[in-house]
């Protein structure tokens, strides 16, 4: 055996013994130089051995980290959904997911889609706040112009470049969180009764924008790892009068697919094609774990037809409410129909946001949490092969903070949900992300938060609750 | 001449002078005893011709003050609307008012609906928001819950009692200022193509919301001393498919107006038997004049048709954008309408406003407001009384902090508007407050902020302006 096989062996037993866990970084090559007393070349290529047998994954500039473990892990299906369009239904579970007091909660929130709000990268942007509300002139308590906050929709454009963006301060509207522009952007392209093709699973708040302007959702089999399938999605725009087509492409909430740059592209030629806009939702965009970030498909738009939507709700902190979109040429009625909505966005959050961005401390935010985020989805995907039945669906997330589990039978994940809610726990079901209340047998869970020993366990209890109720469901 | 006779001349002749000035409080009785050698009675009867002459007014527990001039005031004329629904224009003129960032204004802004910020009773709200800021645990920086925070719904509830309403906190909603509550509740009201009925002039926000929401505006005409004409209004219900009737009934926006009690009940008693929702906007309610405060609508509405819309953005600060409504039997549909728009409200501008409320902070402020304003409202009458062309008519508003000028001649304010900030000045043109640019001769005028020599200055300069173009008019 090569002296670089034998490092890379006691690599894997220490692994296997629970030395170094899932989403731990390995040691230097240095420090094992050192250590064993080999050379830098014999390290290396121990290290390349790990990765090739799948243990260990290299990340740039930061080492090597132990991977979840090569048990065959199985993705979640591609979504088959009906082939028609359909009201939207499921407002009663979405309700009693939003109508929650955080501060009032006492329960494990293992499935909202809610950033590490304790993050030390976060602090500037707390302290800013304090000092603006303290000492801005009284222009900080007064009404911003409508469009928002110049320098905010400066920095914007600023960060929208990395995403193949070339984008005016004209072309960006400031709006009341990620869903304001959503709505504005559905609301600006229909009319009720008119169809709207959405990415199946999909987030709830569009799927409810829909039902409460009564439009329908046409929801499009979507594969969990390339999106939303075109080649449905141009059999239905040659079949329904569809007005807009809604995807989140970009570390999709609930699955974390990123579309391959090469669909992105097709999906805009597609809307070209059949003269059809699209409401981007990009909210998670900033928080891929691939450097450069991925392109939007706002990025490939030459005719203006791709209303780009986003937020620092998830990059940041959601209870600001500081939101964008980049209308095209939809612009004039976005403005106006922001203007009826809400009017101006609130003033100070925008200049906090702005200055933030423009510190720098954005992108030093971002970076903390891409490998933290990055490092929790190894440890969480470990842990649900661990605990969970064999053949559950996992989604391998290539952005963000949420996973999505398919399980292996008819476990109604609504039940489910209400059982453990007497129990402490919560998770998200996954009917809520159909028009129709399909995923039933589906659940999303956040691994954004520190992965502490009571998340761990609630997951085990989650999926010990899951099996039993398998097992009553074995057939007679 | 009895001695009363003598001290009341007196006390005209200063004012006539200009020694006291039309605002301002006169001596108490004690020091006019002391400064007169006259007896407590003379003095307090010496007031009472001054009072009964129209000179000046007692304000209980505050003493006497000057009154404009009796020069011969002139109301505006009862407005004459078009007798059909229309589709509403002028955004043009709206989104010129609007787009402007307040800080890089340059302009003399006489127009504006924005309430003084540099009060020294506001300064409470700025250290507790910056201390929120600092202190707050990451709740703060999460998703509030849909509703709103539990604590504002309370302090709502205690303030809505002084209007005679009787609510709980889950009657109220949490709203991203009253634009959102005005807006969710037309669009819960409504489809395309239905028709609202409105007062005239009415609010430009809420006309843009039904142009945005393809609705059509019945104008309704409307008195300038008691509100919307209930006769003209049982008419149009009568004769057309009304869905709702929005109305500002209290310290109406623009003429300053607050519906008699009796009016009030009537009009909800109308609204009762054809069966129609009635949208209240107060925001600027508590701003009434009067204490205590005038009843809303709501107060008497027994069956939950009426949705209450109201923010603090006039009474407090309009940049942190907290508004709420009560809307009745159209909770739950009002509920999902703002999930969908714009999810729940920032939170800590919400902990902030209600701390302010509890710790009586807001009560102390509005006195205070109230005190100024009605002291502006005099002073800028009397301004224009004397600076305005004779048989320009002028409001007489019972709260708030807006004044409505109608030209006694075809003056065309759009233009005045386009002339006047050439020369560093702006007015509101009364076209934007009609469906169809009715009432391009009238002008709306903000007295919030101090009434300095340069407001004065600037006033007089628009005054000489409307004389101008009235001369040019004069027929040949
Ligand atoms: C995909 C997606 N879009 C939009 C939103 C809404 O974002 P915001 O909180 O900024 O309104 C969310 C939040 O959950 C989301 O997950
Ligand atoms: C009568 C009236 N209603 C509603 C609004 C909008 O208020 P907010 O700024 O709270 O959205 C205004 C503001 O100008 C107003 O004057």
């Amino acid at each position: 055996m090569k002296r670089y096989d034998q490092v890379a062996q006691a690599l894997a037993q220490r692994i296997e013994q629970g030395q170094y866990r899932v989403g731990d970084r390995l040691p230097s090559v240095r420090a094992l130089c050192r250590e064993l007393g080999v050379s830098v070349s014999t390290a290396q290529e121990a290290y390349r051995r790990l990765e090739a047998s799948g243990l260990a994954e290299a990340r740039p500039r930061s080492g090597y980290y132990v991977l979840p473990r090569p048990t065959p892990s199985v993705l979640p299906k591609v979504s088959r959904p009906a082939q028609r369009p359909l009201d939207v239904s499921q407002w009663d579970q979405v309700l009693e997911l939003v109508a929650r007091a955080p501060e009032e909660d006492r329960l494990l929130m293992l499935g909202r889609g809610i950033p590490d709000l304790a993050a030390a990268s976060l602090r500037p942007l707390q302290s800013q706040l304090a000092t603006l509300h303290r000492h801005v002139a009284a222009h900080g308590l007064n009404y911003d112009s409508l469009p928002g906050s110049l320098e905010l929709r400066r920095q914007i454009v600023r960060l929208a470049d990395k995403s193949g963006c070339l984008l005016h301060p004209d072309d960006v509207l400031i709006t009341t969180g990620c869903q304001e522009a959503l709505s504005l952007a559905l609301r600006t392209l229909t009319e009720p009764g008119d169809v709207v093709a959405v990415d199946s699973p999909s987030f709830y708040g569009t799927m409810q924008i829909l039902k409460a302007h009564k439009l329908k959702a046409l929801e499009i089999p979507t594969d969990p790892r390339t999106g939303i399938s075109l080649e449905a999605l141009e059999l239905a725009l040659e079949q329904w009068p569809i007005k807009a087509i809604q995807v989140t492409p970009t570390c999709n909430n609930p699955l974390g697919y990123t579309m391959p740059e090469a669909r992105k592209q097709a999906l805009v030629a597609l809307a070209q094609r059949f003269d059809v806009a699209i409401v981007e939702d990009d909210i998670y965009g900033d928080l891929a774990f691939d450097t450069p970030r991925p392109r939007t498909l706002k990025s490939f738009d030459d005719d203006g037809r791709v209303l780009l939507c986003s937020a620092f709700s998830k990059t940041l902190v959601p209870g600001l409410r500081v939101g964008w979109m980049a209308p095209g040429r939809y612009r004039d009625q976005a403005l106006h129909m922001k203007y009826v909505s809400t009017g101006a966005s609130a003033t100070l959050p925008q200049l906090a946001v702005a200055e933030f961005v423009q510190h720098g401390h954005y992108e030093r935010h971002l970076r903390e949490m891409v490998r933290q985020y990055r490092r929790h989805r190894d440890i969480m995907i470990d842990w649900v092969l661990r605990y969970f039945p064999p053949g559950t669906g996992v989604s391998y997330p290539q952005g963000g903070f949420l996973l999505w589990l398919e399980l292996p039978g008819a476990v109604d994940c609504v039940r489910l949900n209400e059982q453990l809610m007497g129990e402490g726990l919560h998770i998200t079901p996954g009917s809520l992300f159909s028009a129709s209340g399909k995923f039933r047998h589906c659940l999303r869970l956040n691994y954004a938060a520190a992965m502490t020993p009571a998340v761990e366990a609630g997951l085990r209890h989650v999926g010990e609750a899951v099996a039993a109720l398998l097992e009553q469901e074995v057939p007679a």
